[in-house]
């Protein structure tokens, strides 16, 4: 079965719970966004428009690309496991740690896995040494930028070069770029045309719209998204996914003014968490990993009402290490006020 | 690609349109569905609850049975697709016409799909003639109950010889009773309790909530329903869904009132039509399907703001088939109205 995710609030019963383990927006769901939700349930006795072709092509227009390369999806979990069932790759490499399901998608066809272990020595960052795995007898890889639970962007220079090799060694290359609005950074699918590559995006971290599953993916290869679309049904968004994702696409300078606002929050995050002798890796998304050898700390957290992501399970990491999300600067307060009371 | 389906009001960009395309409780959703859906809005900057477990558990309580028999999922066609990628059976049989998607899921797995004819000569009823068709040649069949397009009921007695003759050949029997809520016709689960039998319900037609996307299977077969869950995301059902379902469940006398309704409003209709000199099927369902020898009336009805089901691309039919809904007196009225008008 699933490993276990952060974000599972229902099993604590507990209303007072400030979550940081899953990483939203903790500036919740843009009001405009909300009031589309409100006005799309009487559209809920219609079926959704079928492939949600008129999300696709705002953003289409957005990207400066056609509406044929995009794939709407119930969030972006379920673009995983399309593609790997799509693709059917026999080996595949990934990351570690990295999110699990990329794992679990693969898996659902047998495919072999590769980890390319992320080492502490080099604070969890993806390095030029990826180049020496990415060999004909891989099909895919998926990579996550910035990664999930370390924060890490991928060295522009070195994206390329592992553009490069994927084509040259006829390799699918998935980027979940699910936290990168977060980073300021740009797309890898606007400065590369590559045929290979699948970029992958969701709604669900930066409009807080985690609960109504909604992501997509980008790539030039029409054949691989006209795939995608045929592997299952054609209502896969729900209507007030697609009229949330309207309304998010309106909001032009939104992720922009949250980025700004969430980097300053992280860095004084990072420092009050460093301040209290925690082993913190700096990341650039809306969430920090650290390491503490108080491997207790979650459940003691759990008794002053947080909640943050124990990182055991993630391949390649092991007891000791935490994920919190950079949340508001109150409930930030609160967090470092808790764990430095539970450390005392 | 897929085939069109009923439904795609988007296609026509008309706000007066009624839709008789998709066969949905012409009611809406229950206000206190609404209600909760109005509430759930606030719970989406959380994931939804991984597997839907309160859900489960509530079905399992409604349905006396344990909540690990149910898989819930984004709409009843998600299941389709899952049950053949866990299953990936080399051939199956499925009776024609019937719900498109059953064929689309089962060719993601390249499965060699024999159909078993309905014919007009028998009103389009399944026979006994089936049975001979259920051999260890076969590993998966399909089949709907009230069927779509036709709203013909499959017979118990016949129901319960197809039961005995899967599991004697070892096939896995997929029943698909998302218009069974109708018919006030009880479950063939819940009068059997074969492994190998699945069950498909929604909340799609009764409840209104095609938008949404929550549907459900049910089956003895725990490993079966584990596999089903192990095959995608645990986030496939949103937060909204979760809470209609819920809020839903609570309507014990619904179904059964909303049945009576449609039931006295589908014989009206039934006989409207055939005042028309249609050919006209008789269902049980809240649909119906006629034949005539105008093979454009659907694009005449359009004129009148009316979109019917055009059958002509149902495996089976050809065309003049067309499906309607049942819809209130007053929509129904306006169907037969136009008909006449454009058959004049």
């Amino acid at each position: 079965m699933h490993h276990e995710h952060g974000g599972n609030i229902y099993k604590y019963k507990n209303d007072n719970l400030i979550d940081f383990s899953a990483n939203i927006n903790p500036y919740g769901i843009p009001l405009s966004v909300k009031q589309a939700m409100y006005n799309s349930i009487d559209l809920c006795v219609h079926y959704p428009e079928p492939n949600a072709n008129e999300l696709k092509n705002v953003l289409a227009l957005k990207y400066n690309l056609k509406a044929e390369n995009f794939f709407c999806s119930n969030g972006a979990a379920e673009i995983f496991y399309r593609l790997a069932n799509v693709i059917k790759p026999k080996s595949a490499l990934i990351t570690a740690p990295t999110f699990s399901e990329y794992e679990n998608a693969l898996l659902t066809v047998n495919c072999e896995i590769k980890h390319h272990f992320l080492l502490k020595e080099n604070e969890f960052n993806l390095t030029y040494d990826i180049l020496n795995d990415l060999n004909n007898n891989i099909d895919i890889c998926i990579l996550c930028n910035p990664n999930n639970p370390t924060g890490k962007i991928i060295n522009t220079d070195l994206m390329h070069k592992i553009i490069k090799k994927c084509n040259e060694n006829n390799i699918y290359l998935v980027v979940d770029e699910c936290f990168l609005d977060f980073t300021e950074k740009q797309s890898s699918v606007l400065y590369n045309k590559s045929n290979n590559l699948i970029v992958v995006k969701a709604f669900t971290k930066m409009y807080a719209l985690a609960g109504v599953r909604l992501g997509f993916c980008v790539s030039y290869n029409v054949n691989l998204i006209n795939s995608l679309s045929a592997f299952g049904q054609p209502w896969n968004t729900s209507v007030i996914a697609q009229q949330a994702g309207l309304a998010a696409l309106k909001l032009n300078d939104y992720p922009t003014q949250i980025a700004r606002k969430i980097k300053i929050l992280r860095d004084k995050l990072y420092l009050d968490l460093e301040q209290l002798n925690l082993t913190v890796f700096y990341g650039q998304a809306n969430y920090l990993l650290f390491y503490t050898s108080d491997f207790k700390l979650h459940e003691k957290l759990l008794k002053h009402n947080i909640l943050i992501r124990n990182c055991e399970n993630y391949i390649g990491l092991n007891k000791g290490y935490y994920r919190v999300a950079v949340r508001t600067e109150h409930e930030n307060n609160k967090l470092i006020k808790a764990i430095k009371e539970v450390l005392e």
